[in-house]
């Protein structure tokens, strides 16, 4: 009974059109052209590393895609049991008409070529976009994006403020600051103005979002922005600062971006937990891991300062999730955001979905976003999502609690549909 | 068939009687008035300010209890997915004959003049804990509680130490002090005394706990008594203490309270981590959250210097429960206590749940305790945690390790009821 | 359907001939002579002595092996609900024909009787090995045993190497160290011959692992050879050692057998996260505890710069399984290794497994180990992990991914023993 009742709800929720409120889509090059563009991806070849790939044999840019794919293919069984693998498997169904158990030696190319051929038909980005149910893609974009050449209306500007807050004393980022805004950084205020421009450029483009990934041990402070002046002065004067510099000056930029997310009316999307560069000899975009010491406590003073400014936030770990649960239930502008990288696996998704669920209002939900580099990786992802929604709501609600089907899809709408709407502020 | 197993057992725990081992019922005003004693629960209040609900529509002395309750109504439509919003509506179906799915702005007037004139009925107390099935009910009492006017028999003492140990810094608190034990307080032979006294009198008057709640920084060492005789002087002249001097005294008053245990055979209760008005702008009782860094290992002093007295422990997080379990399963002289706040909804519950059953004695188990401020609490929340263990007895003991139903709920009484009756010595 | 499907499963899986890769045998003496050693195992005793039982009545040597189980027998009522209790039923019922529910004061002497009988033939230990399915034992050697005197293609030895980390600063480590390499070690030089010396003499007899346990704190860092010389010259002296001294002198070792196993080519099995001696007066080796604060990224510099080297990793809780998951994830040196002590319970090794397998390369996962001393414990252990893997592989992979039976078999095959094979490299 719960299988069917599961099964149906699924069905209902297949049927839903979504907004994907965070991706790392190029707009520019949404869809894929190979197969290699899917296996390209960061799981595919770090997960083929990890079982024992080496790196040179995928990376570098002698390899062409078809023979990465071949050498990606080979790994392949050592990774059927992934999650990840199977996101692939379902693409290749569902987009290529694969009909087999596995991609192996014998049947990839195949595979490739049928891949190609589709992927090079002129209206394939609209065709995946169509088939995947999905309307509007959140971007994760470069604060000096000129968020030209493309249609706003489908791929939502967010800026992205990871450079801004921790490599503010590189060179290039102060370069292309300086280049982006036309103002010459120099002390806080003119860092507050090139910042101001940023915001007023992005929001004129039809941003919805801020957004930041953040490492463990990060705290943030109001700084006084005499002390943010002096280490600003040194950093645009191209001197080394000091890792207390550094802190100091970090901590300005992400309170100077709160400030004007409050001003411009911007959720703040905090993405809390990444250790960068842990393993230093793996793939591209496979260096990253984490340190689960890490608390919402942290972030207690910024939630007190900004209690108009709506921080959507994601955690790294299933460790973290339960004070997200709990953070959003007493703080009014805290909003669970997805089921980010290493914690968007089912069994913590599962997990995490069941608590949130009977925790914090459901107003205060953004189910989940794919994350994805590739626009065809919406389907498979959000699916699996579906999928555990589904099962979740059957038993939790209809089967423990005696809600009706009906009650449960509307909750089940509102957290994969209508609160990204809401939260931000889509009409 | 593991459905009916469940529920087969559950009608046979729902038929026990039980003593609810932890409280914040007011015996003087046990029982609710309005439904705005339900409402103004600060589950309700802290959720509906979370979703939205401005504070100064629902707090001040100027809002009747009617319109309390109507504009609270307003906002369960936001609330309705969470489990305390289905403990609200298992309350006004089991007392007032509530027959709708939800309560809303069309249905919940007359709900509320039900609910007023059944709580106006002389016996209404009675009634709430006949129906309840509860027996007994255990206070959390101030020190300078002078526990009378009401039957310590049903409603049973237990003396509250936060402000003893967090606050003595606190004019207010040694005032307090002073009238209750006719002590002045100067140095820690006198604190002593005082302290001692307040043992007396709580034991008197059948106190079954002395209970505590705690920071996560919290870590129990025993203090040289010339050392805290010093700071003790200071704060009894209202001196301002230093954070390492208010430190040192904590922990002073903190281990002369085990010893008082120790002397008067008192469990202490230690209910561990939280934070305490972490969001400043929350309802009353809605400001307080924690940092889920923090370890068990900080009592190991404490617990290995009075093997004499039994600690019931309560974490207030899921990533706690297991370092609870392992000190149970090691230490006699621990015990798990319930499961306290952030942890008290059925996603943490049930793991907890199991993972306590399968590893720690079973005599050294507490299963669960409302944590009430009003009596009609009691029915929906033991009733959760009874469905629950439904759920964990008929899964893991009958299906999965073949124990006969009867054994199994011989498990369930105990957990619910013998335990609390052996550790608390109620005979 | 699930449970028909599970229980086929597990019967596959039950079939299979094991290699146990950790274990605690003593070669010598790997079966059991009477009750006393099965009943004697700390999980009882420390159980039995958190129930209540005085550890004089179970610790001494004028208790005979019968005084000893019948009165661990008596406090057993306590205990039944554990999943090590039910281990000890499966033994009395595989091994000794025992059919009672439980092991009572009534029935215990003819089971006692019985399995003394059974214990006494000749081909006790074959029988065992022969019944439980197991092929090979994997050992933990102290660094000086002489490995003669059994099979060591039976008994595979491991190199145990906490004393030489930890307690070099003990002039009985150092002399046993002297007599089993016959070099006195008095600086950085010679500390490196004599372990090498170990390494020699492990490999030369068939070891197939390093191991060691490690604190919560311990965070491996390379030394500098002349700061650790100028360390060893002071502990070969008989100095006492600042503990910034003997942090120094455990890094360095820890690093320099770290060297070793990439130059013999042996599996470092790092087990993480317990702290010794925590309740002093708990019973023999029911001592010991944790702090779950502890994460991986602590072994991120040793982890980069042994790319060579496989490390088989344990962790001592659930709360750190899923940094684990996401190490071996990225991390190609980094191999799951089943469920350590505190974790060994079903409620977190159904969780841990469920993240592993579905997120880690399935060539980089050991499901299981027993962890016995005795070898009777690796039936009921073992059977323990395949009914929850064959759960496992039911719910997450046949029913939820489409996988074929035999699939989900191949999984659960090489997850309990390819993997071993491979790992450990043996043929």
């Amino acid at each position: 009974m719960a299988d069917s009742l599961t099964t149906s709800l699924f069905q209902e929720l297949e049927g839903l059109v979504l907004i994907d409120p965070h991706s790392h889509i190029n707009p520019h090059a949404a869809a894929s052209k190979t197969l290699a563009d899917l296996m390209g991806y960061h799981y595919y070849t770090e997960l083929a590393h990890s079982a024992g790939l080496p790196k040179d044999q995928i990376e570098g840019p002698e390899i062409s895609p078809k023979e990465k794919v071949g050498r990606l293919v080979e790994k392949l069984t050592d990774l059927d049991n992934t999650i990840q693998v199977s996101w692939l498997l379902e693409m290749c169904r569902e987009f290529f008409g694969f009909t087999d158990d596995r991609i192996t030696a014998a049947n990839w190319e195949a595979l490739y070529d049928t891949a190609e051929k589709k992927m090079a038909q002129p209206d394939w980005e609209q065709q995946v976009l169509r088939h995947s149910k999905i309307e509007k893609v959140f971007l994760t974009n470069d604060f000096d994006d000129p968020l030209t050449g493309f249609d706003t209306n489908v791929y939502v500007p967010c800026l992205r403020t990871d450079d801004l807050v921790f490599h503010f004393g590189r060179q290039a980022v102060r370069d292309r600051l300086q280049k982006a805004t036309d103002v010459d950084v120099s002390d806080a205020v003119t860092l507050r103005n090139a910042l101001g421009k940023l915001f007023a450029h992005f929001t004129g483009k039809g941003a919805r979002a801020c957004a930041i990934s953040l490492p463990p041990t990060f705290c943030p402070k109001k700084v006084d922005a005499g002390a943010a002046s002096a280490v600003i002065k040194r950093a645009a004067k191209g001197q080394t600062l000091t890792l207390a510099e550094e802190g100091l000056l970090s901590a300005y930029v992400f309170w100077t971006l709160a400030e004007f997310c409050a001003e411009y009316k911007l959720p703040f999307d905090l993405m809390i937990g990444v250790n960068r560069r842990v393993y230093e000899c793996g793939v591209y975009q496979g260096q990253d891991l984490y340190d689960t010491r890490v608390s919402l406590i942290q972030y207690r003073d910024v939630l007190n300062a900004f209690p108009q400014v709506t921080f959507p936030i994601s955690v790294l770990t299933h460790m973290s999730n339960q004070e997200l649960v709990s953070y959003s239930w007493i703080f009014p502008n805290v909003v669970t955001n997805g089921h980010w990288w290493y914690s968007n696996t089912p069994t913590y998704i599962e997990q995490d979905t069941r608590s949130r669920l009977e925790a914090v209002p459901r107003n205060k939900q953004i189910g989940y976003y794919s994350d994805m580099y590739k626009l065809e990786f919406a389907l498979p992802k959000f699916r699996m999502y579906r999928r555990i929604l589904a099962r979740v709501l059957a038993t939790e609600f209809v089967q423990h609690r005696g809600w009706s089907e009906e009650q449960a899809l509307s909750l089940g709408r509102q957290v994969l549909r209508g609160n990204v709407e809401s939260v931000f502020k889509i009409s």
